[in-house]
């Protein structure tokens, strides 16, 4: 992300120097891999979104940074186990930690990555106790959104967990607190009053699932070229989308019954199943849809963003952030 | 354990409330594991031994509960994901999480019990900041203590790494230093000077590892009505013991090849294997060596509890434990 690229250099410099100063060296089985997801790049979003919301009531972020890799660790955490859950071979165009090592490697590992994400919180001095709640409920709440990831997924489209509701409630824990919990924390440690962190918060949590939302549409919808990965895998593997959500609540029980049919199998021709889901998306108007809430998150979001106590040249990162954000075509 | 029984009620009355207060009961795929290990009890050593250091420097143990639980959690946290690292079919006499539901619903449980873990400590007001980084500390050499255990596990029997030095390391990581840590924790919430509750870290540490020597010892040498379990279970599968590395560092090579081609097969009947090998066992003299060492570490511990500035009578439950402890013979 341009608006976020200063910050990776910075960011990864620092964790890399964290990383060989001696503390993750033995035993190698247990380090090597830790090393090799904390260092095998990203974005950064993550640390990234902390460093830029202290800096938006600091003048300085080096006080933040502990706070960033912690974060930054956490989701790596997350992305071992999850990978190992989906039986994912690649992550970031490499080899994950199980395909490359073993199963049991990455369970011990991603143990261990939370760990030190912990440990990473340690010096933030009169901040910990406040951090470590944060952590604490933000980490819980991402553990139950990839239960509801697993429930939706093994739930049949009949199901009546298969709703918007659950739909939106699972991007929210999975996604959107890590992003929010990221904004908030950066605030606290800038200096931030409750009230301003706690909009962060809320800002984090409703641009993380509009971010979600499009992704969705882009997976479908999105141009192949600049989106860079192929579009219609979502179809193609049954996966229970905004979309497909919003196509079920259609009046018209032919549509859905069709719909039904075409993402309960695997049995279809991958371009036809593309074509004939698509249409039906269309008939259904669900990319309209989408579109509409995905907008209604993000001004939301930026009505918080108004109500945050700070000169308008102080939220200049955030707002370009937010715009990069919600008009990406990858 | 006698010594501990006082606080095992106590210990399980408040972790039930803490689990059933609402705070953990959706989505139920997540939680219903996690409440499945934590209430499926144990001997609660760890949430007692926090308890009973607490006692030694304060009137009440109220104030080192959270601490308790805490810890207690932590522990069970890593049984669940060794569970599934070991493949164990039974844990407490009941099928392991993964048996009863499956890997990934282990893994990320698991995942949400060592966040309780955390999330339990954070009611410990002042001493927050100090206990976190002391369960940081320990957690990840929990993780590492577990790496060496399987370093070792998939070594063969000439490897360097098979060596008393390794033996010992790796017990006091993935034993000793949870015990210390306990029992440090305790002091620290009930008021003790640093100085004490360091004494006590290195108390724990030295009866941790006696305990696991004992276990080694037990294992091969111990009385099966009294034990509770099948005598030899170690020699069956090749577990790399105490006993085990200790006869390998005979002079007789002869002997040491024999033990290495008994120990490096499951082909051997059960019953030859386990007479040949405690035969060489017994020419190597190991379980004598092996009760000596425990003695060692037990005298220690002693006097350092010695060294403790409490009077006497203050010390009596950790020496009724300490002598409990290295007199089982169960």
């Amino acid at each position: 992300m341009k608006s976020l690229e200063n910050y990776w250099k910075y960011i990864n410099d620092a964790l890399n120097q964290k990383l060989q100063a001696g503390d993750f060296d033995e035993p190698k089985g247990l380090y090597e891999p830790c090393k090799y997801i904390l260092q095998n790049g990203g974005k950064r979003v993550r640390a990234s979104l902390v460093l830029l919301a202290s800096k938006m009531f600091s003048n300085s972020y080096e006080q933040a940074l502990p706070v960033a890799l912690a974060f930054e660790t956490f989701h790596n955490f997350t992305l071992i186990h999850d990978d190992i859950m989906d039986k994912a071979p690649l992550r970031r165009g490499i080899p994950t930690v199980h395909t490359k090592w073993d199963e049991n490697t990455a369970i011990l590992s991603g143990d261990a990555v939370m760990i030190i994400a912990y440990k990473f919180f340690e010096e933030s001095g009169k901040y910990v106790p406040q951090l470590f709640r944060l952590l604490n409920k933000t980490a819980l709440e991402v553990c139950e959104g990839q239960q509801y990831d697993v429930d939706l997924e093994v739930a049949n489209l009949q199901d009546p967990i298969v709703s918007e509701e659950t739909y939106l409630r699972m991007i929210e824990l999975k996604t959107s607190v890590l992003i929010a919990a990221c904004l908030k924390a950066g605030a606290i440690v800038g200096g931030a009053s409750d009230n301003d962190a706690d909009k962060l918060y809320e800002i984090g949590k409703m641009i993380g699932i509009a971010f979600q939302l499009q992704d969705d549409v882009l997976d479908t919808f999105g141009n192949e070229a600049t989106f860079g990965k192929k579009i219609g895998g979502d179809i193609r593997v049954n996966k229970k989308t905004y979309l497909l959500i919003k196509a079920l609540q259609t009046p018209q029980s032919t549509d859905k019954e069709q719909l039904i049919k075409l993402m309960s199998s695997t049995e279809f021709d991958e371009k036809t199943k593309y074509d004939h889901v698509v249409a039906l998306y269309n008939k259904a108007h669900v990319k309209e849809q989408s579109i509409e809430k995905i907008e209604e998150y993000f001004q939301q979001a930026m009505r918080l963003v108004d109500e945050i106590q700070l000169p308008d040249e102080r939220k200049g990162e955030l707002i370009a952030f937010m715009n990069e954000l919600v008009n990406r075509n990858y």
